[in-house]
């Protein structure tokens, strides 16, 4: 009961709305692949199920399981949980589920862009992807949404942040890179999240986390907590190289205007204290040519800003640096005063390549 | 969202509701498999289109598919039907559905029988059928709606039909067959009914339709039209070894009261001329060893019986026989007056081992 439309949901009056709006639900993927998540991906699964049942605790979870894992999910998850079988390439549901737009008569629509596991042929962490790709299609018939489908145009999730209001951020980094839309410009692309999204202004950050294999996704480095403020991922140490890229955004963000033109309030999210892979992990992992390794040493692109806005609720990662958990926790206790801000322990979904933010995407209320 | 119920529909006051009380919506699966169905199953998925399509002028209708097909059925199918993954062994919604039961409330729950493809090791037409086993948890999933779950009991949805008071219908060449509960004596497998069905009284026929190879399903030689109506499939041939196994129908229902001590009013639905295989068909399929062969000259289970009743429409499978075709469909008109009857060319379903109502599983509304 979902068709294809033909138009774009700026013409159709529908925009992409802020995280921190009501929500109908939020959707996942179990994890599995042996050769990205370590011990035949028991532990991720375990940190999956934290943050589907926190979630759970604030609005309706839906977990797309393979076939091949279905009924042994079912054993594992609550019955809070709907599972619904999903064949996938790997579990990032922000980056392959589609984008949800709105309209004033509260109906919603989806937007299905083109995945290409972060790079395609060019730098992608894994081939093929095809069922990845089918993934956000696949979501929106379960829920009888009707869908804008991208022939070409290659874009995940978790590259764009936005304020509901006309405001979206993205890296360079990121939406410039080589192996996504080689043949657009930047106003091209521009034009693209502007039409699709009902966009009027994109900030452009040129940097996202330090070593973030998605070429620097946005969702890892900034959050938008309501209209005008966001948390910026943040280091006081100038000698780390996320010093730089957070410098960076800092300025730039502190001088520019969103699309309502308002000054943007940053609030400052200090990154853990650095979390490398140590041997156990990396050996745990099924070495395979042609996916990203994941080798032991390996810095990995921890972040708090990586969270997810639940209805009532903030599902934060941490990382075991004791002062730093809590001062993001404290600090997201202040931006969300109306919201319970739950921490879980996330280094098996950190380990994988991404946080609770790339592992959820949000349905908004029809 | 769903949770396995450790008690039974009859002590928490869950019914089995008749076929003729209002739906929600149907289920249906994709066919694909290609040692059953003929030139890759594409007769047969024009076929499952039809009825698809005709039914979703009634209901809405939900089409299960496999990863392998999912595209592809995406371009056949018209937006009005829903598509949602999931793995199969094959394509009879109807066998390997839940039945839904429903309480004075209008609370929907799920009975998930053991499935072993009509007979298991002993007579079973494919090997294996985990995937078929799990599909009324699946659709239990989706919808949310929590249900019973029979560790051994093995029952197909298309071996029992019920008035929705307390009646159910069953025939014993399937019920009582080798392959199914061979550790259950036929007052037992009646006590299962009972208490998984909120029945009262079973009536047993001894036979089905003729070379049915599901051992004879009750849904291919009756169906309950509403309380204390009933059509049968009948021939006036004396010599067609259909007419015995329509006769003693007959003459047991006829002497029969139902649940409610009602006499049964039975009326006949004329089979059609005899429906071979033809050499074309026959070569069309995949010769698979411990699938069931179609032979060139095989008699199929024809019968006009096997009708999907929808919202308002009953759904009637045709032959080509003109004058029978005709006849069943006047006869249902007047049994039911208020629907619209939709007669659908079926021989491509039936070619598979079953028919229209085989394909089918009606959700209650809630």
């Amino acid at each position: 009961m979902s068709k294809k439309i033909n138009n774009t949901p700026k013409k159709d009056g529908f925009r992409m709305p802020g995280e921190f709006e009501k929500h109908k639900g939020c959707w996942m993927i179990w994890p599995e692949r042996t050769d990205n998540w370590r011990n035949g991906a028991k532990p991720a699964q375990k940190a999956y199920i934290e943050v589907a049942e926190a979630i759970a605790e604030f609005e309706p979870v839906t977990m797309c399981v393979s076939q091949n894992q279905f009924m042994a999910a079912k054993e594992m998850l609550s019955s809070k949980i709907r599972l619904v079988e999903m064949s996938n390439d790997d579990a990032w549901m922000r980056d392959v589920g589609p984008t949800f737009v709105v309209n004033d008569k509260k109906n919603v629509r989806g937007v299905d862009w083109r995945f290409n596991a972060w790079g395609g042929l060019v730098d992608g962490l894994y081939f093929p992807w095809d069922k990845d790709d089918q993934i956000a299609k696949k979501v929106c018939e379960i829920e009888n949404i009707d869908y804008y489908s991208l022939e070409t145009f290659i874009l995940e999730g978790g590259s764009i942040h936005t304020d509901g209001e006309g405001t979206l951020i993205a890296t360079e980094a990121c939406l410039l890179s080589e192996g996504r839309n080689p043949n657009l410009s930047k106003k091209e692309i521009e034009n693209m999240l502007k039409e699709y999204l009902s966009i009027e202004k994109v900030l452009w950050l040129p940097h996202g986390i330090y070593l973030d294999e998605t070429n620097e996704h946005v969702d890892n480095i900034v959050h938008y907590c309501k209209p005008g403020v966001l948390v910026l991922a943040w280091t006081d140490d100038p000698n780390d190289p996320q010093y730089a890229y957070s410098k960076a955004a800092y300025d730039y963000l502190s001088k520019e205007k969103d699309a309502r033109g308002r000054s943007i309030e940053i609030i400052k999210l200090h990154i853990p204290d650095e979390v490398l892979i140590n041997k156990e992990e990396s050996e745990g992992v099924d070495k395979v040519d042609g996916t990203l390794p994941r080798n032991e040493g390996a810095r990995q692109a921890a972040s708090y800003a990586n969270f997810y806005i639940a209805n009532g609720g903030v599902i934060v990662p941490t990382f075991g640096d004791e002062m730093h958990d809590k001062m993001a926790i404290q600090t997201l206790s202040k931006v969300f005063p109306e919201r319970k801000i739950v921490g879980i322990y996330a280094r098996e979904i950190l380990l994988g390549g991404g946080n609770i933010h790339c592992i959820t995407q949000q349905q908004p209320l029809g």
